[in-house]
């Protein structure tokens, strides 16, 4: 058992970054060895050998196990959804985190069909983030408590994180740290989120330019990104995604805002995402944008935008379908199947 | 209960594709108007819903089912196989037929995953197809009897049929009929297979333009093509599309040599494909190929390149998520959850 202590300033998480854990060589060429071994064509499963290896080689140990699959959702109110940026109401995210406790939303039908275990963590929602065209979304201590709700939800018992988000308002978050990230105007970055017409995307695009323009003086900081243009449910992620790194739990990233989140990590240090994997990537345009910059390769492409690890979920399946290969094909020797020399072995 | 008389003829197939049923359209609508009153914005589980609106209409009923999903593999020997065009040996074919009895290949444990029962179909092993490059592959007799070999195969009471094969050498017959129906040279539409290195490769697209050249009179009737450059496997293909249309089973199509089987009945009858997913795009090259002439988009693309409708078993588990979001998510009103005009419905 990893403890993990809670962070006490972003120093202290820059200090953690440091001191990230590498994969655990010896499991990944084992998982590969078994591989090569089970009656099928070398690399004739794709990806999913890769994800058997990844989940062995993050796990530490081979074979690799899919027990307790976590499908973690954090949740978080954005001030700048006050400027209707959003094509549904702010309401709504306290609706949903109902809907996902009456097991009513989409992630409670896909946890079912995973055989993942859910949990959602909404962060505050009665207190909003600061609207970023005027501020900071947060202070160092906000940033600083969401981080370690994030840390405090992964522990080192899941055997893989499936990683989402809700919030009104939160696309306009993730396209500003976007263009903070990697510059590029607003529109380049923003999209139609959850269903805003083109008017609506100008407003939109106009109120991210806002805040890119009050906070500029602040982008070379990937941390000062997070807290002045982030949201609750982000930096909660942030810390989830470090959590699991230092707890062996590798993580699948689901869409635009999670990768919002990855990206920032990134930028702090690359090495922090080589647990990961992007679960699909989302047809809000600038998740594609941020995945090459990664650069990370989505396992799935289906035109997804919900949010909820919906895809997340989904990669969930793909993993599932990479371990039971993996640990239950027969071997050539015991099918007495020829290998391409024609021998029976 | 749809009787599914065996075919006599070509002629008698050629006469069941005019006669082919159409979608349920008041079933596509159900699912059309049920999906836009659930918790989640309109289209924001993108091919999930296509996927259920896709089940509702060809399956005709709303909502849709998927309590028996069956995944069929039909297995051929092919004469062309001693000519050393795979990089395994012939007698393969009949040890994967034993794995896949033992339980011991890759889509053994996908059905498992999936919740799906395998059928798997050796037809006439013993028995190998003649050699394409110095004649037919099959008698008329012969591709009638696997046609309908594979229209027996599927029943009505299948709520999806996920469709594959094995046999080593039948790339060679899939790139050949690519070839004969599109055109274009032979290493265009051949590749690796199973794993073939560059000279191996190159003597596969030398033997298949033998094939092209010794059969290029009769490429202007798909029937044709079928018998003289196709393969039992591909042949019972044909006949379980053909018969699951009839009985409304939704078709997931696996990799290259599925394709064409399906490119086969497109060629004959363009609206034979209606009720058929791809469900994904293989590493095998001419796959990309074939699927954009029929044109089918994948729904995945994982780099695979087992055949064993190994591909079309994982689409299964999206078909069953998108059941799964359909028949089980709230709906706005159900959940109190806000719709775009911010009133509580």
């Amino acid at each position: 058992m990893v403890e993990i202590a809670p962070l006490t300033s972003f120093d202290d998480l820059r200090a953690r970054l440091r001191q990230l854990p590498g994969p655990n060589e010896a499991a990944a060429e084992a998982a590969l060895a078994h591989q090569a071994e089970l009656t099928k064509p070398r690399g004739s499963l794709g990806r999913l050998e890769e994800l058997a290896v990844w989940l062995a080689a993050w796990q530490g140990r081979h074979p690799p196990r899919l027990e307790r699959s976590l499908v973690l959702v954090f949740v978080g109110n954005h001030g700048v959804a006050a400027r209707g940026v959003s094509a549904y109401p702010v309401e709504v995210t306290a609706q949903m985190v109902a809907n996902f406790r009456a097991g009513g939303a989409a992630i409670n039908q896909l946890c079912g069909v995973a055989g993942a275990e859910l949990m959602v963590v909404p962060l505050e929602l009665e207190r909003p983030t600061g609207d970023f065209c005027v501020g900071p979304a947060m202070s160092e201590a906000e940033c600083l408590d969401a981080l370690n709700r994030g840390m405090a939800a992964v522990s080192p018992d899941i055997d893989v994180v499936a990683l989402g988000e809700m919030g009104i308002g939160n696309t306009s978050s993730a396209a500003a740290i976007g263009a903070a990230l990697y510059g590029g105007p607003a529109n380049w970055w923003a999209g139609p989120g959850s269903g805003l017409d083109k008017y609506g995307l100008a407003h939109k695009v106009a109120v991210i330019g806002r805040g890119l323009t009050r906070h500029a003086e602040a982008f070379r900081d990937p941390l000062e990104v997070l807290r002045r243009l982030g949201g609750r449910e982000i930096a909660a992620m942030v810390g989830a995604i470090l959590a699991a790194r230092a707890q062996r739990v590798p993580v699948l990233l689901d869409g635009f805002v999670v990768g919002a989140a990855a990206a920032l990590l990134h930028a702090l240090a690359p090495a922090a995402l080589e647990h990961i994997q992007a679960a699909h990537v989302s047809a809000e345009p600038g998740h594609a944008r941020l995945l090459e910059r990664l650069p990370l390769r989505p396992l799935l492409d289906l035109d997804m935008r919900l949010g909820e690890a919906s895809g997340a979920a989904l990669a969930l399946l793909l993993c599932r379908a990479a371990v039971a290969c993996h640990t239950g094909m027969a071997t050539f020797a015991e099918a007495g199947v020829s290998d391409t020399s024609g021998a029976p072995r």
